[in-house]
């Protein structure tokens, strides 16, 4: 009896919880509300509001994806919809403007955070967005935090250990240092760049090696992303000290992350996992900002990472620096850009050095700029050319 | 050259992102729009709309969070904004209301997710609330899956492990199984729950063992949260072969969970992280349908854990079940319930079970409901109690 009545006080409490978060999910008189709806060709959007005077639909697959919209009709139980031809299979963000105010889509619990905003995603499916979503052998990501004394913070990664490293514990792997970029932080690959699900895809099918890879939060002042409500290190700069240092150590304090990326991070992971500590078990990419990091890191430290791959890339190396790497016996020099890319001239340039200074490379050009469906593209374009 | 060139195109790319991303957040001529702003007692919810007809605010401090609202009042350059006295120290969720529809605050980056929703958090400080914060010394959180032969399907865990895991490693812990309840999944601990934020204080203060935390997901149909895009596994009950099993199988059967809770889940743990294989070393403990897994588990598994904490739970025990427990050797029963909660008269049962068989136990009980604010409470109280 006691058994019964709890059952139904759990029940009463799932119909209270229900009832308060989710009336305004269903249509007056009608069935839920269903929304995003993928129907073969055409993608239908609903969203229920009783006294919105508009609302329309912004996404990241229009032409102009901040300025441009399209109007919602308003349909039975203030639902309003719009239906639209299907994207190109890719992942998207949108979200509704209500009476002029950004708003997401309840229906849809997939969501993105880029920067400071929540996006609702669409995932289209097709050749393109296969290993975007996931695989059956999944690797554990993990948030460890590491002492850095080169920026004088507590700073928190992002892991993943692929499919197998817990049962194997005998085995060392490879290891991919994967940056973002400006406005990311070390969540933005992991979410935006969907790299558990991308690893885990190559892996699965033989693709890719098994490897390791380590997403750090390249903001030199943040201890981890702005969700963990961290304190942000106050700007100590001393323009004085600063310009009266050596040269070697003014390139040092300039570049504090990269620094602490090659000489705390990379033994900090080589300390803490199971890894093949050689320049020929590593490799480094980055996006926009993060391809800047790559550079520079690779341009400081020649001999660390076999395996280089700036995507997207602000930075740009001399002459002596390819030099230095082709001495170094890089085995992958990856270049990725968008044609579209207003870092796109930056790119030809690092591509011209390199093939002037004799170093065999790969310029990857793609359709489009600077966006997430060209740094997942680059992703599971280059992994599989790691460690081989 | 070059060099300049890139910077200048990073900070052109900066501002457009700023551009389009935060346009919005700006008063017409004015600052930047700040919210929630917290000033001595008063806290102050600033919100831009420039054609909304009304702005609400509803928050989880106010009597009838789910139906009650204050207006908010439009002021220059359209921002809408209401002051009040600021809550009691907690960890509370609110959000906007424009022309009937709820939209989050653009201006505050700390989201929770309940189940479907995403909720803006308001974090008043005071000593309730300081061990939900991030303290100096933090453990780390991972996610890996592990293989149930009992529910037929892959699954994700959250686990906590805590500063220090990583350079120590000879050194073994115990382990907390910490469940959540229903229309959660295993990341409620972690966000709404904030276990790695009251662990890392509590045990940065010495008020609480080193320990591991393993949250897994309760829902014996599900891979992992819904925002990972998994299929849930189609239920395939039959009624006629369930009501045709042998008792024991039945019993197995109905509580699959906590099956593969104790006879995979923990053997899962104990072999992949460096852990103390015995019943003084592993407590459990649960809220709301979690309490009812708690409960069950330990009737089920008498033997397995020492120490045994429902909290707000829906679950009972007969006189024989406690009495197994009595003989066991149970080191702590930690029970606990809001007087206001619907499952308070449960609770109060259960007591006078474990008094009147004798079992040594505590009975917590809190003002309030069933809620966060309370399950983050016990949680903080009865985790400096385990493993001493």
């Amino acid at each position: 009896m006691k058994r019964i009545l709890t059952t139904l006080a759990i029940c009463l409490a799932a119909v209270v919880s229900m009832q308060a978060q989710e009336l305004a999910n269903f249509q007056r008189g009608g069935g839920r509300v269903v929304s995003p709806d993928i129907q073969g060709d055409s993608v239908t959007f609903n969203f229920r509001a009783d006294y919105a005077t508009y609302v329309k639909l912004s996404g990241s697959w229009m032409p102009n994806p901040y300025g441009g919209s399209i109007d919602m009709r308003r349909g039975p139980g203030n639902v309003w919809s719009v239906k639209i031809p299907l994207p190109s299979p890719e992942i998207y963000t949108y979200n509704f403007i209500v009476d002029g105010v950004s708003v997401n889509d309840p229906q849809n619990i997939l969501v993105q955070r880029d920067g400071s905003r929540f996006l609702n995603m669409l995932i289209v499916p097709g050749e393109r967005t296969q290993n975007y979503t996931e695989a059956n052998q999944r690797g554990t990501v993990s948030h460890p935090w590491y002492d850095s004394k080169v920026l004088g913070i507590n700073r928190r990664l992002t892991v993943y250990t692929p499919y197998g490293y817990e049962a194997n514990p005998k085995k060392k792997y490879p290891v991919l240092y994967l940056l973002h970029g400006a406005g990311g932080d070390e969540e933005a690959w992991i979410s935006m760049g969907r790299t558990a699900q991308i690893l885990d895809n190559l892996i699965e099918k033989g693709l890719a090696e098994p490897m390791i890879v380590v997403m750090p939060n390249g903001n030199g002042n943040q201890q981890a992303a702005q969700t963990l409500n961290l304190p942000t290190a106050p700007q100590q700069f001393d323009r004085n000290a600063f310009q009266s240092m050596p040269e070697a150590q003014r390139n040092r304090a300039m570049n504090g992350y990269v620094v602490s990326l090659c000489e705390e991070i990379v033994p900090f992971i080589e300390k803490n996992f199971r890894v093949i500590a050689k320049p020929e078990a590593r490799a480094i990419a980055g996006l926009s900002m993060g391809g800047g990091h790559t550079i520079t890191a690779s341009n400081l430290y020649p001999q660390m990472f076999d395996y280089i791959c700036p995507l997207s890339a602000a930075g740009s190396a001399t002459p002596e620096q390819v030099a230095a790497l082709k001495k170094a016996g890089v085995k992958l020099y990856f270049l990725a850009c968008g044609d579209a890319d207003f870092l796109f001239e930056g790119s030809k340039n690092l591509d011209k050095t390199l093939t002037e200074q004799g170093l065999d490379h790969i310029f990857y050009v793609s359709d489009g700029g600077h966006v997430w469906a060209n740094w997942r593209l680059y992703l599971n374009t280059f992994a599989p050319m790691l460690f081989k």
